[in-house]
């Protein structure tokens, strides 16, 4: 078991004074991962002793700190793992004195010898500990299973809310904090609720369609607490900070009680978890909030009202509303994403053990993005650039590629592709014409010439890591995922694909915006980027029109980008169908003079390379999910990939009922 | 939307006599495809003119037979798919008349317009029809969302069981069958109970845990039906077929009522539906059962005990139970892995619109099997065998490729791959020394020359499948992917990795069942492997010793095949912990001696290859599904690639203290 001596940023408010009894709480925004007992306890203590310096009355941990969120199947398939928390937890309750902590961890579902076991094996909990002691449990009744949510995968649902005292706790012969015996627990004289997760998201009134028929906090709060407390791991995705902020709000509001809000920072595969734990008074107003993207032990009162708010990412105003419309250059949610990707890639390394990366520079937008996002995440030593120029490489591709790294201060090196490919080509010109002796001529559509030049740059990048324990990245952005647009094996091969859920359109408003707002911390945090980079139409480079001598763009292969990208939005966020999308006008078409045969023909293609492109998804790298609305991202969305028959544009019932008819012989 | 004239094979079992209320039912096991409502409603109106042919009083079809299933997140984004089935289930009615049938669809969950919408968008659902009309609906209570299930991401769980008129079938007027108002149905005079798939699993007298606290067929049970109709779409795995006929059985039995168990076939990405659909007289015993992996129309009649039993494949007989010990040569299973892979890769092709497939033959085993199954699924003349030796290639294993090519009646061809890793060896030796200058010395563990070989293959393999219209399959086995044993973007790279939930002893066994066991009616059924095939140390003949010049065996590598298999299955049948491991005996130990150190070696190499693993698990082509107690398949098993500090050796409570206080500074 290793050491790690990092400390954690502690925020106290002005005025604070310590001393136990005045209700002083402390939100240990922590970084946990999945699995690791040891590392998390030892985040978990480190947490504990600071609050304690400051002599906190409790200190509140996230939804499953112990055993880090999400743990997946491992603990089904690996149940000694939920046994091994069990242990750990005891051991953190003997460490606790005066200061007490709430930590997240997994209840092994045990019934009596003569009782059958019924439902899944744990629940998701918590625990209070104090005094030496576990000394009270507390379990989630809303067990999600959507999106990228699967708890209900591993977790039974809790049919009671509130503080309990199972009959596994067979050391405690006490529960001062359970005395009150309504399900709150008291805490050096002051009377609180604890909620997990979901069990906050579920009011009637805030939602429209809420998922569950029953909202487990309102029998908490009819018993009056003095706080509503909430520890969560709960994934940032683009407009969820706003419905957060008005949610919490609400309930506080609603209740005129002050909600203390715990959430988790840091990426697990594609999850990335923002933080921002924060407080509200019984007026639904802020009072303090943590930093977003960060470990922080942040102390505030919500009896004396005393609280630091840190800003968000690009500092937008606190209540502003999820956006209507499709737009990717909200200078706010740009920032968003920077930190979200930034805390993806970093975590991705640090958590596999991995300190540097390999990336290919093509001198198109999408390689340009990721690399300023790997080099200002790792370190710009710690990334090598290669750029590996094919025949058709234009020469101001390999000159950008050289600027960019320099102005990232990366190393950079250069591989041309031309005899590797050549390899490829010259057996497969040998063995061809035996091919089609046996199956007949090759098939006119086939693109496996270009194929082969993104896959011989993959497997460099793959060789290079290898040999110097680097991880190639992917540079594929959703936009490509989603058409299909690119090679599996080649440009979509990596560790991780950082940039998978942001479509082009907003990769191209990110580089601008990294040119301009990226940390002053950095080499050369202005204009990192050459404009040509930015404003050059984007393509594979794989392959030159024979008549032009052009290369071929991806918006002349495919269709603009800017139409594309909001088909995908209306998909993921309206859930629009074919005919939807052709009969509502499109933001784009305010822009842009559309004929309805040319929109009817994009969506068709659109929709055609959709269902072509979900083995692409199947085998992809994982996606950081970023977007709200929905992502391609194996965590966040499942597709059938032999469902390729759906037929998009439906059918009328006349239609229908032709067919049937037509396949009957009655 | 295309025609298609295939039929549907009929089982009219002896002393047959058509006409209506007889209480004659046909069972429907037809093999739909998710999201193809024009196709699965073509399957569903050739099933049902069939049996009026035979004046059938109801046809029964699978669970989400219109829909197929399962249907996945592709309903939650594209909701109009939900509307569009609505559509064509009324158009099926319409071509209703007197035989009534049973049809599984997703029914919108709609609320009254004063109502809010709580929970998911959509029932798990089935309507029946007849006389022209949707007659009554029944939902599904019990949602299961574990291994490869996940229709709690999809589906409401429905509070009632039984026959319902919902608010939104306000085109029927009157429900004859309804008219019992018990949630029974009446169909031309007999009483039937109707439920679909998880809810006929949860008898807590039959399951040691059940699932859920309620049983949903109890309370249908105490209407006293004359016979229970189940609905499923259930996959097959190992020993699942001896579970489902005790269960079925036992229902039949204790609540002295008749089952129909109606089951798909077919196979959707990494889930193989074995059909076998089945009834059971009053006493328990089997009465009927279809076909496994085949499409059929299974008749028969509950109340005059009327039925044909096909055999299973391999023949077990009927109440073998579920193999208590780890064991690879199984025959009867062996004969369903065959076709449950067949089926798999069949349709996997099939549905997404290929005939024709590239592999890759080494020589070794694992190619060797894949071959045989890809070809027998396929026809011989769709599969391109490739030999692609490098220098180091023994000439042993170039000629049996030619051998098993040619007992198949494949094409064969050669293409040497020593120029193009010459190529990529050539450019990587220019650049060595820069990178070097810059990140210091290559890692020595580097394994970077093996994995070009492998990867310069499946590029070649892809290309091939690129110009000809055929998938590259791939070819790496669950023992290999367990321990991280196959190149990305190599061997384990191409559309479908068909024995990826086959352990190497498993694959060994097989190798053996083919050579004697293929069915007649294929090229060489007999001995088809060459002996030396079976025989040779596995190994991925990438490299040498470099003291003995001998090729390195996977063994020397690893461990003993015999051992780490039975590492997995003690991991997914028992869920066994690394201590557990250690301290019960093998049944490998039986045969070998072993050292605890050496066990205990083994055991933690194991666990660190394992826990290194998931990211190949996780960019893995669809593993098609055949073992009982899991798999490493996407679409079973989750598990954060972060995860991958889990210290798999536990601590005990001592050695957490002495952590804990270490970390401590109070």
């Amino acid at each position: 078991m290793t050491q790690n001596s990092q400390s954690l940023p502690l925020c106290i408010p002005s005025g604070f004074v310590p001393g136990y009894g005045q209700g002083n709480l402390a939100l240990a925004q922590i970084n946990p991962s999945p699995g690791d007992l040891a590392g998390n306890a030892r985040k978990i203590i480190a947490a504990l002793r600071l609050a304690e310096q400051q002599q906190v009355d409790l200190v509140i941990f996230p939804e499953l700190a112990l055993m880090g969120y999400p743990p997946r199947d491992v603990i089904v398939r690996h149940p000694f793992l939920v046994a091994e928390n069990l242990k750990w937890l005891r051991g953190i309750a003997e460490a606790t004195g005066k200061t007490y902590a709430l930590v997240g961890f997994v209840e092994p579902l045990l019934p009596k010898p003569s009782e059958q076991r019924i439902g899944k094996a744990a629940f998701n909990a918590a625990a209070l500990l104090g005094e030496g002691k576990i000394q009270a449990i507390f379990r989630k009744s809303l067990i999600p299973g959507y999106n990228e949510f699967e708890d209900y995968r591993q977790f039974e649902s809790s049919p009671v809310s509130g503080a309990i005292a199972p009959e596994w706790l067979t050391d405690v012969t006490l529960h001062p904090p359970l005395q009150d015996g309504h399900g709150l627990i008291t805490v050096h004289g002051h009377r609180y609720a604890v909620s997990i997760c979901e069990d906050l998201w579920n009011d009637p009134e805030f939602f429209e369609h809420p998922h569950y028929p029953h909202n487990p906090i309102a029998g908490l709060l009819a018993q009056r607490p003095e706080v509503l407390i909430n520890l969560s791991s709960s994934p940032s995705r683009a407009h969820k900070e706003s419905v957060r902020h008005q949610l919490c709000g609400f309930v506080a509001k609603k209740h005129g009680t002050p909600l203390v809000y715990v959430n988790q920072v840091g990426t697990v595969d594609e999850l990335s978890f923002d933080g921002g734990s924060r407080a509200y008074d019984g007026h639904g107003q802020l009072l303090a909030r943590a930093e977003s993207f960060q470990e922080q032990l942040l102390i505030l009162n919500p009896f004396k009202g005393q609280g630091h708010i840190a800003p968000l990412p690009g500092q937008p105003s606190e209540a502003s509303p999820a956006a209507p419309a499709f737009q990717a250059n909200d200078t706010s949610d740009l920032a968003r994403t920077y930190q979200s990707l930034l805390q993806g890639i970093r975590d991705y390394f640090a958590k596999t053990g991995f300190q540097k990366a390999v990336l290919g520079l093509s001198g198109g937008l999408d390689s340009a993005v990721v690399a300023v996002l790997v080099a200002d995440a790792l370190g710009p030593e710690n990334l090598l650039t290669v750029s590996m120029p094919s025949a058709i490489t234009p020469d101001e591709n390999r000159s950008d590629t050289q600027t960019i790294a320099k102005n990232l201060g990366c190393p950079w090196i250069e591989i041309p592709i031309g005899t590797i490919t050549e390899a490829f080509t010259q057996e497969l010109s040998t063995i061809r014409a035996s091919v089609e002796g046996i199956w007949g001529a090759v098939d006119a559509r086939s693109n496996a010439a270009d194929n082969v030049q993104a896959i011989s740059r993959a497997t460099l990048l793959r060789q290079l890591g290898n040999e110097f324990r680097a991880l190639p990245v992917a540079t594929s952005d959703k936009s490509e995922f989603y058409m299909g647009y690119a090679t599996v094996n080649g440009d979509m091969s990596g560790a991780l694909a950082p940039i998978g859920d942001v479509c082009k359109t907003k990769v191209r408003a990110l580089a601008r915006w990294l040119n301009e707002h990226r940390p002053e911390t950095v080499k050369t945090p202005k204009n990192v980027l050459p404009l040509s980079v930015i404003t050059k139409p984007s393509g594979a480079d794989l392959k030159r029109d024979p008549t032009t001598g052009e290369l071929i763009t991806a918006e002349a292969e495919l269709m603009p980008y800017e139409f594309a990208d909001e088909v995908i939005w209306r998909l993921e966020t309206l859930n629009q169908s074919h005919a939807q999308l052709l009969n509502t006008p499109f933001y784009y078409e305010q822009q842009n003079p559309l004929p309805p045969a040319q929109k009817a023909e994009w969506l068709d293609k659109f929709f055609d390379r959709m269902s072509k492109a979900v083995f692409k998804w199947f085998v992809a790298p994982p996606i950081l999910i970023v977007e709200g609305g929905g992502s391609i991202a194996k965590s966040d969305y499942h597709h059938p990939i032999v469902a390729n028959r759906i037929h998009w544009q439906g059918h009328s019932p006349r239609e229908i009922r032709t067919f049937l008819s037509e396949n009957t012989e009655k």
